[in-house]
């Protein structure tokens, strides 16, 4: 019995889940737990409460079952081990009417209390689902690719950038010297480390003020500012109050710590904001690294892009970071395919970068609105910053015309410089 | 050679740690990638910047090592699996300057790219060091225990509590309807379910507008104002708007999904509120359940105790989650303990809770500096919900008295009722 006369309006998330009991059970269990369900039969919980308002379990795909369990679980381990660990991929549709554009409350529907449960030995978010009506009530990246670019004068091929180092212990003097070099040598797009927002030896005000002179002079002769993605972080009226003074010197970008400042204080920025916000995802692996637990990254950037970043870190190629390069480019390819009508986002490489992923990175994502960014790889370059620019950007020219590095480079010098130098290192 | 006259103040991180190479060495490339170090030497790095700016390897303790990594690591698998992983406690110290009182930079420090590096197969966070007056300048707890007791009304034993339920689909007015039977049962204490924020079947003015009015009515008659920690989760302007309506109608407490509205958001309401906050830390399953990942709760809950948080879940004995007893206790003591002189936390029982875990809860932490929330406990119980709050309070007097459940319940029918009623479920 049901007064409802049209369907419901639903979002959707899919898990890998591993449980104790059987995959149709947990799944039943988890839509349960985080809609109308409990472990006990409520006097107010009636059965046209149940229709509106219970999450569905939309779809199990079996996985093989194993022996032991992936996460360890006290419940499970009271309540006797069973033979084997069910495992499957669920998807699960609840109501939009439960959560409205709330992103908080919308994470701790997919993202809450389901990590804990008893009978639950691994789940893993790893997608989701909105409808672009839906989605469309939350901000949403103001900028994103196009809008990058435009702030950047970079178009029709990715924006060869740098990360200020060493990340700490630079005066903002000292920052402005490096940037100047960096604008000289033709750099697209500068970033602050993400170790650094205002510290006592480098406070942000004296940071922003010692380096966007430097970045006006050199839009004068480039006809571009580079990018500055100077770091933001902190308070909510420090966050805002930083970029104001950002926009009212003329820069041109703003640099979070996502994860730390959070999806409330992103969401407040972007509101405010009239600049690209730069989502640096440092703290990330605690959240991925352990296949059958936390996030995939396709369902963190589509949460993240809810919130209104612009711009999203995925590492690099070939990085000294723990991930293979197959999931590199994954993340690459989600930040730039469609979601719920929303803007893509521009990927962020960085991490033992240096011309020779141009190739790889374009062959696999047939794409150059990303950014490349590169610390040794471009101020180690044995010629000089200038001539390390230059080689990112010959690697990215070979890619794109399809020519091989090598046959590039011999018409190159600088990315002739770059092969024999970086190369095996 | 160094300039330096007296110590640098620092603060700790310690770490569980484990590597594709020797300890010393990964806890070497931790301090220097969260530090100034980098891969290359670089112009600006002089020795007295690195003296002034990078990270201290203070303590390393072995563990047994591993032959098979326990995360993946392809920069690992890249360069040749080694024939063991070391692992080992490490104690990093960081320079305050590097940071200043910056929450965002601080997690970016101690809990940043360093769960990502490509030596490291895990790595958890599993404490924190602050100077005292370095956590000072944080906002730290405004009401903690004593301010929470002194709202609630309720000293010398626990806040006996509830989570309004079903979680999802009551409508303001069912949901003023069961907080009036929950006062009726002389309830010290009320909470949203972490779902329900400001859906359109409950939108958050006409749940405030419709319990609060029976809240008053009930604190005129017990001298003491039931605890209702509403939802107020949402967007900065929401959460702020909402907190000043609490106040305005007399409410005494507001709740937060913690970790999906982020430090800087808590750290905002923090300053701005006039109520304490109660820290629902859904999600943070994703952040603990490896052993070899993420933060361990005792780090987690000094973070939240610098954002300014004053109540904090804890889940419960012999709970519905995966979470052993022991690690349980550990978390409430971890709120119950001294923090760089910030105030201790209240901690939040909930989780298949009633009468049975008050002894072992009180035999463990000697403190009814909590709250203890049951949902079937106290609904569920067969002679109703007054019964049900009685049988809680009566637990925790047997516990309190050093009597037995069983010889308590002789004289005391609630309590008896539960008893019979509970066990073995």
């Amino acid at each position: 019995m049901t007064t409802q006369t049209s369907p419901r309006a639903e979002f959707r998330a899919r898990y890998l889940v591993e449980s104790a009991v059987p995959s149709e059970k947990v799944a039943q269990v988890i839509a349960g737990e985080q809609s109308s369900g409990t472990f006990l039969s409520l006097p107010g919980e009636t059965e046209q409460l149940k229709e509106r308002s219970r999450a569905r379990v939309v779809r199990i795909d079996p996985l093989p079952p194993m022996l032991e369990p992936t996460l360890a679980s006290a419940h499970v381990a009271r309540h006797g081990n069973p033979a084997v660990f069910h495992r499957a991929e669920i998807e699960i549709a609840f109501p939009i009417a439960n959560v409205g554009a709330n992103l908080s409350t919308l994470l701790a529907t997919v993202a809450g209390n389901l990590f804990e449960l008893g009978e639950v030995t691994a789940l893993r978010l790893l997608d989701l689902d909105l409808p672009a009506d839906y989605a469309a009530q939350f901000q949403g990246p103001a900028f994103g690719i196009e809008g990058t670019r435009r702030q950047a004068g970079v178009f029709e091929r990715p924006l060869i950038g740098t990360i200020i180092k060493p990340s700490i212990g630079l005066t903002p003097q000292q920052t402005a010297e490096l940037a100047d070099d960096l604008c000289t040598a033709g750099i697209d797009f500068i970033k602050d480390d993400e170790l650094i927002a205002d510290p006592p030896y480098a406070p942000f005000d004296e940071r922003l003020k010692a380096v966007m002179p430097v970045l006006r002079r050199h839009a004068d002769r480039l006809g571009r500012m580079p990018m500055y993605a100077i770091n933001i972080s902190g308070s909510i009226d420090e966050m805002l109050r930083r970029h104001d003074a950002v926009l009212e010197a003329g820069g041109t970008c703003v640099m979070v710590s996502i994860n730390w400042v959070g999806f409330a204080a992103v969401e407040h920025l972007r509101r405010h904001a009239r600049l690209p916000i730069h989502g640096h995802r440092n703290g990330w692996g605690a959240f991925t690294r352990h296949p059958g637990l936390g996030f995939s990254f396709k369902a963190y950037q589509k949460l993240w892009r809810l919130a209104g970043v612009d711009q999203l870190h995925v590492n690099g190629l070939r990085s000294k970071f723990w991930e293979p390069d197959e999931s590199v480019l994954d993340s690459a390819r989600a930040c730039l395919s469609d979601f719920a009508g929303l803007k893509p986002l521009m990927p962020v490489f960085s991490s033992g970068q240096w011309a020779s992923q141009a190739p790889d990175m374009y062959r696999e994502l047939r794409s150059s609105d990303l950014m490349h960014l590169a610390g040794g790889g471009i101020i180690g370059h044995p010629d000089g910053i200038a001539a390390g620019v230059n080689s990112m950007r010959e690697g990215w020219e070979a890619a794109m015309q399809g020519v091989s590095l090598e046959a590039y480079a011999r018409t190159h010098p600088a990315l002739r410089r770059a092969l024999a130098h970086f190369a095996g290192r």
